[in-house]
């Protein structure tokens, strides 16, 4: 059966002896109080919260999935009450600003908690994690007013939050969008429209649903430089905040899915809806951009996360289940059989996983930690550093973690061989439920996009520098130490090769476009295992530290992770630079019609 | 949506252009009326029967699934009329001896069948695969008196049959298995045991169903050695061959499964059941071995059918969907968007999936030939040989193209982008059908340890010579020929890491079995990506000598997707042996009690 016990002691190396974030967060300011007694007593009962409620609600939301009768969406049984208690313990708001009634929690720490959110339950997970997006749009862009009306029930988990951007014609390709917008006399719009792919679209947790939704104003330019945000709600809300009629807002169908089955994904009709307008006129890309990152960074999550419960539930399957005799001699002669754990190629899928896994949860902490630094640290130079990282690092989780997280979901549903294939066992349903992360909030391909075509280009492309500058000074700083040559020397290697294809793309891209979109992808895979690669390097530094210690088999668990890590995984980097090299003609050359 | 068209232009291709198979057919007594004619009539039939019949029940059976009730198994709505035609046209019986009833024909031939009936329909294709195992091991061991009995109405498609290893404790490790056969006493057998993840074990599809069961007899010595093969009917048998009354066999549960969901799998319950020894008593692993060996070829052609259907919808959706700019200038600038087939990563991912699909049929149809030359070559030799050849390539067919097939599901997914994970598409349906492949008849991890444990040295290691001689031969002939050097310049490449990495584990394997257990997922991967590469390189050969003929753009095709291969994709090559060379203490070092 899938299990999960939401892994603590591993978040705990990740921000204390990896990331140091004790004091990381004393800098900044707003984030004094959450120290690491506090941190650790917020991880704590959002663990239980997630094991005791969310993950065994977790099958039977998947098996009885949602349903549309008479215009309203109904979530599966148990969901109702699970949101309920989640809203009294102040989750909604643990990241959100006191001043709307939140909670004012680092960033790093909404991010460890959204981790098992996504673990015990993915499909629950996606209401609060699209409120959180909301919110934050609604916050930067919104002016005070709107702000004051609808950002506390907002954190309080009273309403919820969706983001409206697919229409059926056009998912990638924005600029093709049809969703009208006509101003209505009073200093709002009326939004008339039809929206596909919204989770959380209609439900019934919660009153109320702010929708934010793309769409253009009568005297829009063409293309995504027309594209306006609009704030509409599912029910009227009048200005003291108490709420009125119904809005022109309904779920005209939801969508029967892979996998997710507990989130209602809704075809959306807007039909003279009463809307605001967030943000400035025409720019509402960029302010959807807001909510769009930070569900990219969720996205990452979501991978992680269920990655983390295909590991723990192939890793106690492999030490249960008896079959076969490890290969040098018998185990354990007394028994019919060992438990398949002793068996190497059980172990490579154990290994790959936990590789994966722990490596991702740092990458993406090292991310939310920079996300804290660049909205709250006191210099600007390290807010600017630290934004950057994000900017650079966001389609690398979204789309590295999440192809992790299909692997390992896959990978811990091998381990359990034919049971694995049996919808009762729970492991079917991660590979279901992880793969839809590498395609919405845009597909791991338009990442790599993002990457190749922009990231590496903002601002006179000095983003990687942003990676490579912490990675050589701790390859320099490394060398010396003992113990640390097998880490240092692949890593080393990796990011060699990784600077120079970096360097090629940049040079050549300006004139050959083409070329980046021939790279990106495989690029992108190359940039995400160097990353690991270091985080690895680092753990084991912090794991040779820490040997002598009463927590020895811990570190040594690290240590035998990270060598496996940078002796298996890692040499997929000189398969990807061969096939990045190769260029685009490989792709080119056959005719459009020849497919 | 998805769609299918049977890919007989490169059945074709394959068969009579890369392999010649016109003359070595011709060579084999009993085939010599499979002319390329004929064989092109069947497939031709065959693909009608495939796109017409069994496709359009595909997705509706997957909707509806198999029922249990009142002891006897349903299939969905339309599966026995399909079966009905099936029979009809005597598809059931193409590959049997004409002894019983059969067409005679080539496995070869079969096996391009058994492509299409997978890729139209992979849950209906189970029932008619199976029947063709258990027909083969009947054949091949039971006497003359059981082969008149039972095997012609089995031809007919009147009877099924199944396999029935699996017990709840024991998959993989079938010595552990604790069926019972007790003799009755008049020369039958009464069996008495469970057995679970029977495929096809109920049905409402035949007449009878034919159980061949691995069972112990009472003085049976323990483990694999004490193993023997039942044939056990559902309906009891007269000697003339008429039905008597109910056999004590009923499905006792049928599991509800991640895909191929209109395929009944079921818990069958053997309560004193009468049942006939097949072969020799203890030896019915060996026996039973007949049937798993043309299983697990089976279940590399559904790897690769249902990837032909993934790529070609997903190329189909390509060509039509209309979203973004191509990078280098709009290619369309009269329609709102280019299709996406302009995108070079969605050309990626559609070329990945060609290649793979490609050279997989092409090795299928290697193996299939062989197995026809090993069972009617004149020449024992030749025989031999062949006989080697199948041996040393069925784990690699079952694992790799399993594991391809796979891939290229999602791949074919991801073009559909967030479509794709609808279940109106169809797509998500593939990815289902196709984990499977990489489970049963032994995971694709036992599939590498069959490689590199028992295959590399059977016959004092001579296996592996059967492929490395006539990969050298070509690439000896190829160099000098004119436009080659790209594509055997890396082939040769690839082999020799191959070569060196096959004579490190003959060497290593006897001392320290570990290394191989360490070393035999990747290195099997490593096998298939070189087995591939040799045969594009001679797709190119063929190709290159082609190009001034009427059908140019076909071999100009070929010669792109090899270009792709060799440059993109078998450069995985390299990290493969990496991590091969990294050896087992990478794998061993963590206690079990650390995972």
């Amino acid at each position: 059966m899938a299990q999960y016990q939401a892994p603590l002691r591993d978040m705990r190396f990740v921000l204390y002896e990896l990331l140091d974030a004790g004091r990381a967060l004393a800098e900044l300011p707003g984030c004094e109080e959450a120290t690491p007694d506090l941190v650790g007593a917020v991880l704590e009962e959002a663990g239980r919260i997630a094991e005791e409620v969310l993950f065994p609600l977790n099958r039977s939301g998947d098996e009885e999935g949602c349903r549309l009768e008479d215009g309203q969406v109904s979530t599966p049984r148990g969901f109702r009450e699970a949101y309920r208690l989640f809203c009294e313990g102040g989750w909604p708001g643990i990241g959100a600003d006191p001043d709307y009634g939140g909670q004012g929690l680092p960033t790093l720490v909404e991010f460890q908690v959204h981790e098992m959110w996504s673990a015990a339950n993915v499909a629950f997970s996606l209401y609060p994690v699209l409120t959180a997006g909301a919110y934050r749009a609604i916050r930067a862009h919104a002016d005070e007013a709107l702000r004051r009306r609808f950002l506390p029930p907002m954190v309080e988990g009273r309403w919820s939050g969706t983001m409206c951007l697919t229409e059926a014609h056009c998912g990638t390709d924005l600029g093709l969008l049809r969703t009208r917008a006509v101003p209505a006399g009073d200093g709002g719009y009326r939004i008339t429209g039809t929206k596909i792919f919204i989770t959380g679209g209609d439900q019934d947790l919660t009153e109320n649903i702010v929708h934010l939704v793309l769409a253009r104003l009568p005297d829009a330019p063409e293309g995504v430089r027309g594209i306006s945000l609009f704030l509409v709600p599912k029910r009227k809300v009048r200005e003291d905040g108490s709420l009125g009629e119904a809005n022109g807002v309904s779920p005209g169908a939801i969508e029967h899915k892979m996998g997710i089955r507990g989130a209602a994904t809704c075809v959306m009709n807007f039909d003279d809806a009463e809307g605001y307008l967030v943000g400035p006129p025409n720019k509402g890309l960029a302010c959807m951009f807001t909510m769009m990152n930070l569900e990219r960074l969720a996205i990452g999550m979501q991978g992680l996360g269920l990655g983390e419960v295909a590991y723990q539930s192939a890793a106690a399957y492999a030490r249960e289940r008896l079959q076969g005799r490890f290969m040098g001699g018998p185990r354990d002669p007394d028994r019919p059989a060992d438990p398949i754990v002793v068996h190497p190629d059980v172990r490579r899928m154990l290994l790959t996983a936990r590789a994966y896994n722990e490596g991702n949860r740092a990458l993406c902490a090292w991310a939310a930690l920079a996300i804290d630094q660049a909205e709250r640290h006191p210099d600007p130079a390290v807010r600017e550093a630290a934004d950057d990282l994000v900017a650079l690092l966001t389609p690398i989780i979204k789309a590295f973690v999440s192809d992790c997280g299909f692997e390992v979901c896959n990978l811990g549903l091998q381990v359990f061989g034919g049971h694995g294939y049996i919808r009762e066992h729970g492991m079917e349903q991660l590979v279901r439920d992880a793969r839809i992360a590498q395609i919405y909030e845009g597909t791991n391909g338009i990442q790599a996009l993002d990457l190749v075509r922009r990231k590496l280009f903002l601002h006179d492309g000095r983003l990687p520098g942003r990676f490579f500058a912490p990675v050589e000074a701790f390859v320099r700083e490394a060398h010396g130490r003992a113990g640390m040559g097998e880490f240092v020397v692949p890593l080393e290697d990796a990011l060699r090769r990784l600077r120079a294809v970096t360097a090629w793309l940049q040079e050549e891209g300006p004139q050959r476009p083409e070329e980046l979109g021939a790279a990106a992808t495989d690029y992108l895979r190359m940039f995400g295992l160097t990353a690991l690669a270091y985080l690895w390097a680092r753990a084991a530094a912090v794991a040779l530290e820490r040997l002598d210690g009463p927590e020895r088999p811990f570190y040594e668990g690290k240590l035998a992770v990270a060598r496996f890590y940078m002796q298996r995984l890692l040499p997929q980097v000189h398969a990807l630079e061969a096939a990045v090299r190769a260029g685009g003609a490989t792709l080119m050359a056959l005719p459009d019609e020849a497919f």
